[in-house]
């Protein structure tokens, strides 16, 4: 495989994310050809400049569109506002160029379908930034459920929580605007649906509740504007295979922070999974003598790949930055036609048609099938 | 006040709980009568007698009814089958008994409604055997929620998981037959439903998901026979105040022994609970310094009364049954027509109606209102 | 055996304690006659008959000594300050009653001695308060010890820490004065000491490190007084077996309430365990996959004796004070002279003996053999 | 600043992990010039050219010594064994360039003082590969002892537990032979006392017991070989101060992964701190109600310098690798005359020699000033 030619549109946070994926990723696996980075775009070109010499990257621009027109470039990170993602990933589909978008795809679904048929035409790569699923922890988590070790599974609890929204007293900012989506549901449920995505299967229907912890928030002038979506999301699902589960995903919960907590129930044991903690998880099996059975809690280790080619010794830990680093290297694997668990755009579509059937279900109070 | 005069029926877990309480309750608050404990009954007579010794009651007998007619008893402690509660409850308080009736009233709507009929036209005071909101820690809670500490609560999320259903192959028993009741529903979900009363008012609007894990169990003979309720309840539910919650149910959780675990989330701060560690509680405030704010894991002490009748050192713990010599401290409190937080049967009525509204939200696939 | 008449002396913090656990011990087992609450004895008389009403006892005197010659008693608890122990034991075994003293027995190394004579010579069981090794979960540990589920044990961590003394401007009081003894290795590593004692068998060699946070404390008139003894110990242990082992105690250890951890390693695993949890120990083993190993933490239960006759349900916890129902329980064992794990005063004396060698290899700067 | 050619002796564990932080610095602190990664050395040449390719590296070579005479290189890691660390240093040094040398300096006292005479004459910068005291977490608890939250320090226990030791049956290596030092005491205790020195400044005198849990290990042919050394250290400590503190270190220990567990005790609160959990730490303090007080879990953040140049949201958690990109910038503000927290070979000196005293006081046990 030739060393793969990388285009950056967006440097906030997951930009910088990205850049540390792609400067990491021949280092971490050795398995891959270093990739090269080219061009840098960011809508205003002194920042771009001035990032691109932060990440390493030879070119800057202000016009993402230069991306597009550049031979060196063969894959393009986007990681922009939602609202700019369909017209940029069309786009660099179209110019023939690999895509990793950042999540969601889109806030309307007609534009997330969009993105899918363009990357079903141009026949180019394209996956969703889902990082989540990366961890080793995840993936051992995964080989507990298809080996059988907990049985069937029939009840699964997931819950996403983070405070950022829960200041009743902050400014009013583009995140409570109708526009940007539901609220919790797009801005973190789409987080959990994928780890329910990546260990059972898609999902089959939903009834959902939405709560807004605050009617309004004050603007500047001292003045308060209504919030206009729903920082609370509570949601009954069924799985494929006649599991119950429960999604819950809140972003006003005070003291939460990267809180992604997993409770999966089967015939045989159960696993508890907690992002804030993401080197570790806890498993219950029934073998052992009566007495001494308990939730274990295991800490990843070289035993978990790919935790092995961080660090060699177990219990160490892995950071969040870590995974965007396995998740590009599955990239990788995915363009040179090797088996990846990345996320493509059509399993991200079949997520956000359940975001969006959720949101269904909340204003007509009842259950839709997805 | 005088000493109260005791009848026990049952002698079970709950029967002999309840004994203990009776017996401890003089001797832990040293602020009431020492209650006598009097009459036991107990289906085989020479079991009851054998009791009564163990227990120490002066008199046994094997027909439950004799408690009626002594006029040395002043109290009934009801410990049988669900299925016996209304026909007990309704002679003990016509008897001009006081009732303490375990939880819930009854397997019917109509026969608990008679229940409270009982009660309210007798005048006794009829009481049910809710512990868990008895606990030092749910009662330091309930002062933080009510003195604004976490600021107006918003969403509430509660769990209770056991796995005493969770072996498949364990042979089917009573608790699985329909007229056992709703499964996790009637023997799970009162209790949490207990707390979110006791925390914030009743609830007002629910729509539940039922999960059957095992859809038979075996026999005695190798044959199976099908499941006839539900082990897992999911239910996403309106509390007074607009606060949205999720109660989630699960008899058949591996690993799971006793958690009961609340969530609950406000405009300032947050609070987590869990009965599997009884001796503390977390919370999160918006105060002091940004980088040191964290759940600060609470130990029980004596400053959260009453902790202090037990034991005058903090964080030395306390059990499972002190729970329910607090309880016999509530239910003596208000026989003497003090306050009491005692859940009455107009209460607990409340509550069962809500669970009978959860059943038909999940045979109706719709939100009801309770 | 016949039902033992008992006479309390002392009705403070443990007092109530022995109190509840002569009360509860015979509903509780219902193996053991119901012990008879005889005679309470309090310096002031008038407390003694409040204290005998509200702990049941039928008489009360302001005089310990109307108890010795009381034919109804048989056993005395002996609940008093610490330098009363001597001649209330010696006294009690002298005329002809079993003895339950609390710990540790006296501040001077020979009045303890002449209580274990007194005890030898008389015949009478007696015992020492060491209720911690009594827990459900401490007598599972003495099994996976015994039992070679962690292989042979070589190195061993205790630690018991409270905050009782952590406030630098707390006023002086009798515990800063040596006259009360060396500080936290008489108050604090006598417990510790307990559970090695029980675990492991007895020390064998000692250097101490003694600390003292506050050189003075306030006294009332705004003055100040030097502190006497030491808040702070730690120290290096041989045990039985070539086990190394260090003991740490701190009693003004802020934010710990009742802490006492235990850190167990042995060649096929290890074990964890702190009293602020009393309800659960975590175990690491090597069997079954590599995977999957992590320290688990195991919810006492029915299955770790003597729980079951609490409660017949798993992981609802017990109290601190259902750990002295069980001592009690083991006193009347012993008395009828069956095995108990009570500690008696010869294993009393030799814990007490090392608690003497850490003070002298502290004064000395050097190892002590004990 | 000019960019510092880099070279890199050694490619295992600690090479790798070097070469991460080196090609990462740029990208995570955007204040420091881009490091050239020019020349990689590896005993043998070709698994040297074949990481070079991996690191990114330009050249490599099979003669450490090649990097030395090289213009191009400014600054050498040493990640070889221990062994080697006095030649290489000191060569490094006399050559002109910067070393950045893992921990410990060298199996010798004499050697590690050389190394020190070599840094001191050449007036390079030389430090050591003390990688845990640049967590934010550490940063954090540095600043709450510095600003008196915890008021003034007077205990203090550190445990550093692995199992990579612990099972009795792994094949004696070198680990085990005394040529490789005295066990647990150089190779783990160092890390904490890093730590020690970090937060409190210098050991004045310690007492140590070292344990020897398994006298034999199996060699390949059947027999057994005595182990030489000692795999659990057990140390009295006097800090600066009048600190009393107690320094644990078992690589024996089942189930212990990466613990480097902290407890700071003060005179108005306490600190809690372990390194398997290396993203967060609990605070106690006597501030705010005490029906609330309990230790805190804060999760660390943006607010927690540098943490926000990796992550701009809190609780996300950092890595371990993502440490030594800390220590990188540190050595780099180091090189350029800037305040730095590295440990330079001075303060290294002093660690490594009361090591030597712990050892020194095990074989003549008695207290050992440093």
């Amino acid at each position: 495989m030739k060393a793969l030619g990388v285009g950056l549109i967006g440097t906030g946070y997951m930009g910088k994310c990205h850049a540390l994926a792609w400067n990491g990723v021949r280092q971490i696996f050795g398995d891959v050809p270093a990739p090269q980075l080219v061009y840098l775009a960011e809508a205003d070109a002194d920042m771009a400049a001035s990032r691109a010499s932060a990440f390493g990257f030879r070119k800057s621009t202000g016009n993402w569109r230069d991306l597009l027109a550049d031979p060196e470039v063969d894959v393009i990170s986007i990681t922009t506002p939602n609202a700019f993602h369909p017209e940029m990933a069309i786009a660099a589909l179209e110019a023939g160029k690999h895509v990793w978008c950042e999540k969601p795809m889109a806030p309307a679904l007609a534009d997330a379908e969009a993105m899918l048929t363009a990357a079903r035409k141009t026949g180019r790569t394209a996956i969703l930034g889902y990082n989540y699923i990366q961890n080793p922890a995840i993936a051992q988590i995964r080989r507990l459920i298809e080996d059988g070790t907990i049985g069937t599974v029939n009840h699964v609890r997931v819950e996403m929580d983070e405070d950022f929204m829960a200041d009743p007293e902050a400014l009013f900012y583009w995140k409570s605007e109708a526009a940007s989506g539901y609220g919790a549901l797009d801005d973190f449920a789409v987080h959990p649906l994928s780890l329910l995505w990546h260990l059972f299967g898609h999902v089959q229907e939903v009834i959902a509740d939405l709560g807004k912890p605050y009617a309004d928030r004050p603007v500047k002038d001292g003045a308060r504007r209504a919030v206009e979506n729903h920082d609370i999301a509570s949601v009954l699902l069924k799985l494929e295979g006649n599991i119950s589960a429960v999604l819950m995903a809140n972003r006003s919960a005070w003291g939460r922070k990267g809180r992604i907590a997993l409770q999966i129930f089967g015939s045989k044991g159960s696993i508890l999974y907690d992002q804030e903690r993401m080197n570790e998880f806890e498993l219950y099996t029934t073998t052992g003598p009566e007495a001494t059975r308990g939730f274990a809690r295991v800490l990843t280790a070289p035993i978990h790949p790919p935790y092995d080619r961080f660090i060699p010794a177990p219990g160490h830990g892995l950071g969040f930055n870590d995974l965007k680093i396995i998740e590009c290297h599955q990239l990788i694997n995915a363009i040179a036609g090797n088996p990846s668990t990345a996320v493509t755009f059509e399993d991200g579509l079949r997520i956000e048609r359940s975001v969006h059937a959720m949101a269904q279900s909340y204003r007509e109070r009842r259950w839709i099938s997805v």
